[in-house]
Parts: structure tokens; C-alpha cells; sequence
């Protein structure tokens, strides 16, 4: 058979679960990753050792695969330019995926299509956080963020005053572009979650609501509970149209912001599976690791309709204890009907080293059984 | 993290499908394979190649694994009791295996048990054969089995007539044990799968219709049409009696006739992932896939539920045309909802590649879109 290679680039557990996803699908699956021990490097069946930095570990990498995508944003985009010169399918590709690389680019691009954003400015240096705060974002707190190479609240500060500033010098020491933003008064997060292929088709999947805690998510509910209808349909708009206008391809999460008056203002754009869209693995009829593979592919997507009427997802972070096994255990006997997803990796306190996903019809009921499950894994409860 | 490691014997797509059931379960999967090039060989991560009648071979692969169980039932019995003899945890273990590989012992020990059978009997040559149709099973046509190694129809065959029988010569020359048995007059064919592990907990999914063409499965429906209530219980009950008598542990399937009469007379065994399971894919809560390998390992079982009021599973089969891609590009833009699952094998004439799954409220509708994308995968409709 004729069927294609994919080769993703980066070895977390996005990679592992999209082998998982890519298993049905009959593709074969390459993987370049930082190390044998990574999450995916761990169960995908061609794994090369590199460094995602390296072009000519790029290059070398990029042969024999027919399309070539991301488990992070954290490829060069100059090397992803290069791959694109030598002829590769690169997916998304690099004039895209920028816009998920540097925030700084992203907030410019958005608002120049008209998408609602925080208010933002990029800034140079403690005199321009005050500068911004005072004149333009309603005084303080504002937000500071490094324009690359931030995730999950690393490079991300919130700054109370001129003088809170003034000890956040590092970034602006490291000479890296910082933009400043706003804090935004919302009422809770949302993401919208697209996939959008090569030849224009996309898909949306339903709005769900996100809830963060010290900056990583925590759970997912699909869909938002008691979000409006004209809401949740415009954010799914919003979403489509900075996949059609960025021309990503693949999957794109559009974390939103909800105010308190129902607008959407857009946090951030990621254009890979997410973790806001884990819970379609279990709770839609094609999971978001399956709908990349098939856009990356340029393959006709799948179905993004939810199964259940609610799905909540909740990410097990590590604790105290570093073996998790007899806690695994008691929540498969406690719940027969939780979906446990580990991604393999070692404990540490703090780390995402795996989620759990129920659903059902009764939201009180779902939620709880996965936070739970999640709790229990954790170690903070032990009944 | 302490997360386990089982060992699987055999490459196919069984194992490729455990594998993936494995991944979200966070343990470790190594594989036993014939060839780099099998099934499951491409996309498992640790891939021992080598052969599974040499005991030495299971010997070394067993180190470091804490299960060892199966993709097929060709490893001989007594390199299953020599690694139980060194310690390992064999599951199934070979006093119950041995039911699934030898025919004749099986009817012996579930007449022995008071499962309802067909009438049997083990003949040594076509003399046999005539005495066993006339004086025991209400004339011809019956049907010959070789005790071990048949599959999907090979290794049997219907005889009309005692000339017939002396042409099946075969089987008596080569000296393995033959079974004859009536051929059941039955209305369909039903499977009763269960799973059960060391501990003694077991779980029953719904009696599936299983839809045969030329003794090869074609389609499974869940659950089987029209079966009363009554019947599907008393299927049930007597999968799991069999498995909790023979101390099955993992998947176990019962491959069942229903007589015009109402009763259940039980055809074949099968101690492991079974064809007649697939459908719990996307079907069930939990997947045949996920709970064998939670049975293996002593894990609480997950909940064996239907998902939708229909799930249909059809088989693809290799047709003429080596290259189903453009078919498989077609069916996904057909049905968004069709669940399609490659096997990674070259397409041969009649060989099984693949499999597709279709889920929903109306059976008539589920039911056509299964067998539309089966049959264009294969090549036999081409709209």
C-alpha cells in the first residue's frame, strides 16, 4: 500500500498520542525526539534520537516522511523555511505556525484581522510597562510576557505596579522581545478547537471551558457549561477565521478569554493538539490526534461531534509520590468507566504526567469522577 | 513510575490493536513478532523478532516482562508450562490455552462441563467418519476439523458424503487428530464475549451477531438483532462459566450457533482479542483490547457497555487492487463518522487488512454504511 509516513517533531506525550491516533489510521509514524525516554519515544515504532535545532538533523529527519508536523512549537522557523525550500510538507507550515512561535507577531497579525485581543504593546523596558498600564491598559496589574519560548505560565508575569516592573528585569535583560497586555477581567477561559486541512476544509469542534490553576490547565469541560449559544458559535467563527486567514493546517486551540458583559478576547493560539482537546479522544466521534493526522495528510476529517452530552477532562499532575501504580489501580476499581490516558513519563511534583477523561449526562457527576480520579493519582486525597 | 511491561506473542493485527489499547494505559508493550515487517511489528516500540516455537527465543523475550500473553494460539503448550516452570506469569496460562488450541480437548471438557455442543467425535480415518454420521450425528453432511492450527476456515471441512470423506485425506495423513461434528442447523452465528482475570473478576460485553462469509468473519453486529433477552443472558452465563471453569485469564470468545429452536450451541474458543470484538473499539466503553490487557495484568476491569444503541463492525478484505488509499481517501469523505482501522498489511486477495466501524440509533443505516466502505475498500462496488 501507498499509505504515508508522518513524521512529527518533538517527543511528548502530543506525540504518543497521536501515534495512538495515527495506529487505526494505517499511516506510518516517525518521530524525532530529544531523547529515547521521552513520553512517545517510548511506544512509537520509528524513533529518531535529534535535536529539533539542528537543520541537518531536520533535513535528515524529513526524508522519507511525507509530511512533516510539530508535538511543539520550539523548531526554528528559519529551519522550518529550509525544509519548505528543499521541498518538504511542512504542516502547519512556517508563515503559520509564527503566529504560535511569538505572541508579539500573533497580537499584530489578530488585530489587524479584526480579531478581539487584549489590549498589547510590545515594550522595552520598565518606563514602557508604566507607560502602558497607565495610558492604555487601565492602570495596574498589566501582564508581561516573553514574545517566544514561554508554555503553561513559564515567561509569563503579572505585574501589580511600576515597581513589581522593575524586578522583572529578566527578560528584558535577555534582550527578547516582551509584550505587555492588559489583564484581562474575565469571567472564565474558554478554548475553540479547529482543524483545518491543506485543501480548505475544516472542522470545529464544541467550545469548552478551561480551568487553569498557577497558569496550567487543569480540567476541560465539553462542552462550556451554560455558555450561550450565539457565543459559543462565534468563537468557533473567530477560530475558523484565523485558520483560514493564518492558513494553519493541522489542529489550532484558540484560548479565549470571556468577559464578564459575553465578549471573547483571544489568550493564545497553539497549532497542535492541545490539551484543551484531549477530552476527544473519549467524548468526540473523531479524537483531535486523529483529525491532525488526517489534515496534516490532506486527508477528508472527521467528525468532531461530541458522544456524550458532557465530557470533562482533568490533568493528572505528579505529587509527592513518584510511583502512581496502586493509585491507578484503585481508581479503575473505584470507576470502571474512567479513561485513564498515562503518558509514561516520571513523576515530579507539578508535572503533567497524564489526564483522565469521564462523561455522562450529569455534569455534577462527570466532573466529579474525574477530578477525583485526578486528586486520588495525585496524592491529595486518599479516599 | 512501577507501570508493567507485558510481553506479547505474535505480530498481527491483534497485537497491533493491544498495543494501542496499551498506550493510554501507560504501560509497557514489548512484542514477540515473526518479522520486522508484520502488523504489529510496525508501530510497537519494542519489537523482538524471532520465533515463538523455540523455547529458548520465549525464554529470552520473557526476561523483564512481567505478563506474557498472545496474539494467536501457535506457541506449543509445553514451552507455555516450561515458562510457567521458570516463573513467569503465562495468561491465559496453558491448562486453559490448551482448550482454545486443541478442538478435541475442548469439546471433551465442555461436555464435561454441560456446555451444549455440537455432537463430535474424534476419527481416525474416513471409516470413521460414515459410522460417526450415520450412528451419531443424524447422517451427513458433517464436518471435519483438524484439532490444531486451523483458522478462518482453513482446517475444515464440510463432507457430504462418506466419498467425500475419503477425499479429505489430508488431515488423516498427516496423523494430527481430527474431530468430526454435525453440521448444526443453525439460524445464525452469535458471539458471547467475556474477560476475566487472576483475581476472579469478570466482565461480559453484548452477544454480538457475527456474519460469516465462506467461514471467514465478514460483519458483527452489537448487539445481535432481535435476540431475546433470555438467550443473550444465558450466552452470557455460559461465556463466563467457561471461563471462570477453564481459569481463562484475558479475552475470551465464544463463537456460538443459535438454532432455530433457541438454543446456543458453543463452535469455537478463542483465548485472546477476538475478530468478534472489534466493534468495542468504538463500540464500548472499554475495549476488548484495553480490558485483556488490564486482565493480564490483575487490573480492575473497565466497563464492558455499548456506547451507542447499534455499533457494526465489517471486515476489510484485500481485493484486486494493491493500493487501497484512493478507497480509503473516498470512504472518510463519505461518512465523517466512519471509524476506519489499517492493519499496515499489503493487500492480498481475501486477506483481512483492515477493519471499519460504523455506530448510531438506526441499525438499517449503521448497518449500510459498514458494508458501503468495506466493499469500496475492497474494491467490489466502486460507488
Amino acid at each position: 500500500m501507498t499509505f504515508p509516513v508522518v513524521g512529527m517533531v518533538g517527543g511528548g506525550q502530543l506525540a504518543r498520542m497521536t501515534h495512538e491516533a495515527g495506529i487505526p489510521l494505517g499511516i506510518r509514524f516517525k518521530l524525532l525526539s530529544d531523547s529515547s525516554r521521552d513520553s512517545a519515544a517510548l511506544v512509537a515504532g520509528e524513533v529518531v534520537v535529534g535535536d529539533h535545532r539542528d537543520l541537518d538533523t531536520l533535513r535528515a529527519f524529513a526524508k522519507g516522511c511525507d509530511v512533516i508536523t510539530f508535538d511543539h512549537e520550539h523548531v526554528p522557523t528559519e529551519h522550518l523555511r529550509a525544509l519548505e525550500a528543499d521541498g518538504i510538507a511542512v504542516r502547519p507550515g512556517p508563515d503559520a505556525l509564527v503566529h504560535a512561535q511569538d505572541k508579539a507577531l500573533m497580537r499584530a497579525r489578530l488585530t489587524a484581522l479584526g480579531v478581539p485581543c487584549p489590549r498589547h504593546r510590545v515594550v522595552e523596558d520598565p518606563a514602557d510597562v508604566r507607560r502602558f498600564a497607565e495610558t492604555e491598559a487601565g492602570g495596574f496589574p498589566v501582564v508581561l510576557k516573553t514574545a517566544r519560548g514561554g508554555y503553561d505560565g513559564k515567561g509569563v508575569w503579572v505585574v501589580g505596579s511600576a515597581e513589581e516592573a522593575e524586578r522583572v528585569t529578566a527578560p528584558f535583560l535577555a534582550g527578547v522581545p516582551v509584550l505587555a497586555e492588559e489583564k484581562v477581567d474575565f469571567v472564565r477561559e474558554l478554548a475553540a478547537n479547529v482543524v483545518r486541512s491543506p485543501h480548505g476544509q475544516a472542522v470545529a469542534y464544541p467550545v469548552v471551558e478551561s480551568v487553569q490553576v498557577d497558569g496550567v490547565c487543569d480540567t476541560v469541560i465539553a462542552p462550556a457549561p451554560g455558555l450561550p449559544a450565539a457565543t459559543a458559535v462565534a468563537a468557533q467563527e473567530l477560530a475558523l477565521t484565523i485558520a483560514r486567514e493564518l492558513e494553519v493546517t493541522g489542529h489550532l486551540a484558540v484560548e479565549l478569554f470571556e468577559t464578564a458583559d459575553g465578549r471573547v478576547l483571544v489568550n493564545e493560539l497553539a497549532m497542535r493538539p492541545h490539551n484543551s482537546g484531549h477530552w476527544t479522544q473519549d467524548g468526540a466521534v473523531t479524537s483531535q490526534f486523529a483529525n491532525h493526522v488526517r489534515a496534516v495528510l490532506d486527508l477528508p476529517l472527521g467528525d468532531p461531534r461530541p458522544r456524550a452530552p458532557w465530557t470533562v477532562m482533568a490533568n493528572v499532575l505528579g505529587g509527592d509520590f513518584p510511583d502512581m501504580y496502586p493509585a491507578y489501580l484503585h481508581c479503575m476499581a473505584r470507576d470502571p468507566g474512567l479513561k485513564i490516558h498515562m503518558y509514561g513519563k516520571d513523576v515530579k511534583p507539578g508535572r503533567k504526567v497524564g489526564h483522565v477523561t469521564t462523561y455522562g449526562d450529569d455534569l455534577a457527576d462527570v466532573r466529579e469522577r474525574a477530578r477525583h480520579a485526578a486528586d486520588y493519582l495525585r496524592g491529595i486525597i486518599d479516599e
